[in-house]
């Protein structure tokens, strides 16, 4: 259980690292959607391993295929199921992973959960599971902007240390891909690719946040009670590999705030309700509220490194395990197309509901 | 939409703030658990108005009925049914919200999705819809301590900038149950409510960080990729009112961390994994590894002050607004019973989803 | 589980036939549909014990009320709960049945599947839990006619070996409820009520068959694969008590024709694509095609007897059983409604989802 | 919406007819099952089409992969991906499908819900589809017969008006396949194939009726309410192309009976609560009683009928169509494997929600 996601615009991944082939089926597209491959490769080539020399160099070209739910280059309504073969895989780089637990992988709770556990690339452990989510998360996207004219742009603003703040309503995704970082200040990109080199070259892992914002949502979206807006994007994304945290609006920062300093005024702009300060993330009581949706992801520092580290094995040992393979010294650049993906296909699962339920009359 | 929690034990509530009653019915909830109203009502307790000086002096006994699901002192596997009358309304401390906007409020929201709302203290948008989860939770609470031996305390470790670490391994309710604000640490209690009192009388608010910690739950709870136990309990949470983040073990503080520094590392204790720190926070791989599941949520100042307010009225015209009624001038020692309550809704959720997939043989 | 129905128009009823109370929640009504307990108490009644000489003498007012979920006459988009007291319970009927297994209710299954079990009147076995069914399908009906001009008519097309076919485009609730059995042939109703009343006296009980007809829905209704629309109906329908088959249009009889007997042939009249014979029953491929919807649902002879049967005790050890109580010797009547109010549940939630998977543009 | 099945174990079935290919994702399979293709295949090869001379000539083989969830011949716990190429497609046959509506076919009711369809070999809507279910479906045979000791059996026990009556509790799978017609009377079985090969000489086509028994089911299996087991088992059904009608037990025709004539009296053998008779098909108020599962699914004749036929065109112009093309004269035979696997499918379903909610102590 647990590898599907969504009420109406529902995704369903598989596949196992070093299986034949990943991907994902999405259920509940609408029809009349022109869609392609083309609409689909450039979100996955920003996710990809070895897209430059700040993340893994494992090669995966992952080039998708669309093996239904298309016709004629339109969605037809039905299943479209998403094809991502495997294709550079050193299952013997893992063959001490077969014996011992990773520290701060998953390698010991598959164990304990399953009593059987794909250890060659780390299985469904992967963050190559990701490839299934980002590959829907294009189509959310590009639902999203045709048919209610929502952006959705993500970029680090945090790598270890280094921090920037940037303004929400108008980061371009082509300010962030400037750089092999993603983050939209050149000046500190400089330093946060720097530092991830640093890292790498120490056989080291940095971690940092992410942040999205996604303008244009129109207000109404979310739910009452569980299924508030905000309540489904922590989810999401939490439900990333290495994800630590998530904030909405002024987020932890906000509880230093007084309740006079944190409100957002409402005024008029035209005939246009807007507040005045967004602190509340342009969510409120799970509801949007027309304003930019923000909010950021911490991203823990990648769990392998190459030092050897003390751990248990397989048979419940003491003993130690050493780095070996090739891996991201930093998740954030390639973290920021998971982030784009997820927060896609919470907006797109809303906007649906939204349009089943409109008044009676 | 949007009422129900759960995938096996699941919670719906309903009501209105200034309706008859609102409750709560929870399908799922195996047979043989011994259970009265007595085992519910002192969670409700903890979460009522009117409890100190330092909450909102709304008077609400909070009396909680169970009309099904219980047979002899026991639950029967059907569905229970509670049932809370609402007692002391004063709808008319309401009027003006009935023609204005309350800043940062779902006032605005809830008219732009459903065209439609109760005006009479926030109708469904009214922190009490909470009480039917915090009775819901009483019942995970007990399911998850006498069937699994797992306990969840929660306690406020922020208000505005007073802050208190305390050991997740070691704070008991009773500790936290102290003082009125909630927070074990006596000392910085003092001065939280003292805060929390001079922004009563200044007619302002404030918000603070609850920390909770789940200790004692097994190895293999979670699911891989989209319902992790962490994102399972980043979405409960953030469902909650005035909520505004999440995170679990290291969280956003971890990113500050190199992966050599972060990585927790395994050891045996007898025959047990276990491993030296804990920034994982109980959960790797979106499955629990045996250890203290923690973690930290942030709530926003209260939106309600005694102050006037730039706002705009349903008629869409700029106009102010004057708070009203009787409201806490902080939540965070009534969210200390939301937040065990819905962790506890979280993780018997998973208990019985592991319990369903247990290997072939 | 299992307690919960619908995917956009959701329904949970609760409640055991001798515990204070029986209810239900709705979630995912859309909002400003004018309602009030008047709407709702009709179709209680037509379901209601004692209403006739030929059904159960038990007697309940089954007097609805709406807890929440409206406001001012008219939905509010949140849950609806809904209340029915018990009133005429006599437990000690009963004591039998605490130590011995009705044969052919569902005494044992429950005590085998949960460990125990509410033996006063059925607890949860009860019929009495359709009354949350009926009261949640009249809010489905009175949507279903306001917003879409659907209608939903059933009536009792067979009792015993008395058997009517009437027009399924043009019988009339008015002309179904002239009789207590609510057969629309007067001649026929006679008859029956004549075998159900020698039946009675003679301490037995006979079977049927509803027929219903959903007239008005648009073409395009229902979903590929699994949730077709005549497989939700299936299902609706045969989660009522005593129910052993559905057929949909042609049916069982069907098979005894050829594809070129059974084809329905397209023409057009007017603007409107037709079928010229409605063997389809007004699906094509899990997708209503505009013709009528219509289909059969059979139900057992009532389980319970005034005679002495052979059983087992609770203990498992061979005695016998004698029937007491209050019971319908003919579940039909009754059963009109029942089958009503899950057929609207059914169009309702499809017609939702239509609403939400519109074309792309 | 519609392409998933299940609450633990789940399936989404994806593809279209002449699409690349077609296949199914699992997710929720316990993990250490045995599994490889070859459990798989020959479930598909009895469904497969060219399998003898009285089913559709299109030659497929049908040759499923695993791409997922399988890990050195056992099942992991993650989903599993299985694959199946299309091969012999002539979509060719299809031209005249493109402009105009086949009667009975749900070429019309695709239109109107989506405003595209997939002309070619029916798209979606064809019975191609059901490869994944099969495919599924063997796998949850598999989990049944070794974990739970359970078989599920399905035959075919009418062709137009031939009928055979068997012993639910005897008939096995090798003596259903001793003929292409899958009747286990050898006797009819031959009249069948007569009919059915006149049928298809004449351009003709013919209906029937699939019994199943699924024996050695424990009691305690299926929900109260919504969830029963026959509403879960008429859903799965009446989800298969061509289904009319779902019975189970006693069925339409227990409606003849009274009550004391259809009561299933209990009685004790060993330590087994048995009953004399199985007129309640196995199933008591929705829930397993331990004797055998049977129930009777209706299929109408194949619309697809090599006679001029009276339609209307996409462009809603009334005109005619003439079939063309492979097609079943009579679906009986390959319905068989579909009746087992959706069957298999609900009752691996049960069972592990029966494990999730044993009783709390």
């Amino acid at each position: 259980m647990g590898n599907t996601f969504g009420h109406l615009f529902r995704v369903t991944t598989w596949g196992e690292s070093h299986g034949p082939a990943i991907g994902a089926v999405i259920d509940g597209c609408p029809p009349l959607l022109h869609l392609c491959e083309s609409d689909i490769q450039p979100d996955l080539d920003r996710r990809a391993p070895g897209q430059s020399a700040i993340v893994t160099q494992r090669k995966e070209s992952d080039t998708v295929r669309i093996l239904s739910g298309v016709f004629e280059g339109q969605t037809l309504g039905t299943p479209i199921s998403l094809f991502i073969p495997n294709e550079d895989m050193r299952s013997g780089d893992y063959r001490e992973v077969q014996e011992k637990y990773r520290p701060s992988h998953a390698d010991y709770t598959y164990d304990a959960k399953f009593g059987i556990r794909d250890w060659r690339g780390g299985g469904r452990t992967s963050a190559r599971e990701t490839a299934g989510r980002v590959a829907a998360g294009a189509i959310a996207r590009k639902l999203l902007w045709e048919r209610y004219g929502v952006e959705v742009v993500g970029w680090v603003s945090k790598v270890a240390q280094l921090t920037v703040e940037s303004d929400v309503e108008r980061v371009t995704r082509s300010e962030v891909d400037q750089t092999p970082i993603r983050c939209p200040d050149l000046q500190v990109a400089a330093q946060m690719i720097a530092a991830v080199e640093a890292a790498r070259k120490a056989g080291n892992s940095l971690g940092g946040v992410v942040t999205l914002a996604a303008r244009g949502c129109p207000p109404g979206w979310g739910e009452p009670v569980f299924d508030r807006l905000e309540a489904d994007l922590a989810k999401a994304v939490l439900s990333l590999p290495a994800s630590k945290g998530f904030e909405i609006g002024s987020g932890f920062g906000g509880t230093d705030l007084t309740g006079m300093e944190h409100n957002d005024a409402f005024f008029m702009e035209g005939d246009r309700v807007r507040t005045r300060t967004n602190r509340s993330g342009g969510v409120q009581g799970g509801i949007s509220n027309g304003e930019t949706i923000y909010f950021r992801v911490a991203f823990k520092p990648t769990a392998t490194v190459m030092r050897e580290q003390h751990t248990v094995s397989a048979r419940h040992e003491d003993t130690t395990i050493q780095g070996r393979g090739r891996h991201d010294p930093c998740v954030l650049p390639r973290a920021v197309p998971l982030v784009e993906a997820m927060a896609a296909l919470v907006l797109v699962d809303h906007a649906l509901r939204y349009d089943a339920v409109r008044p009676a009359k």
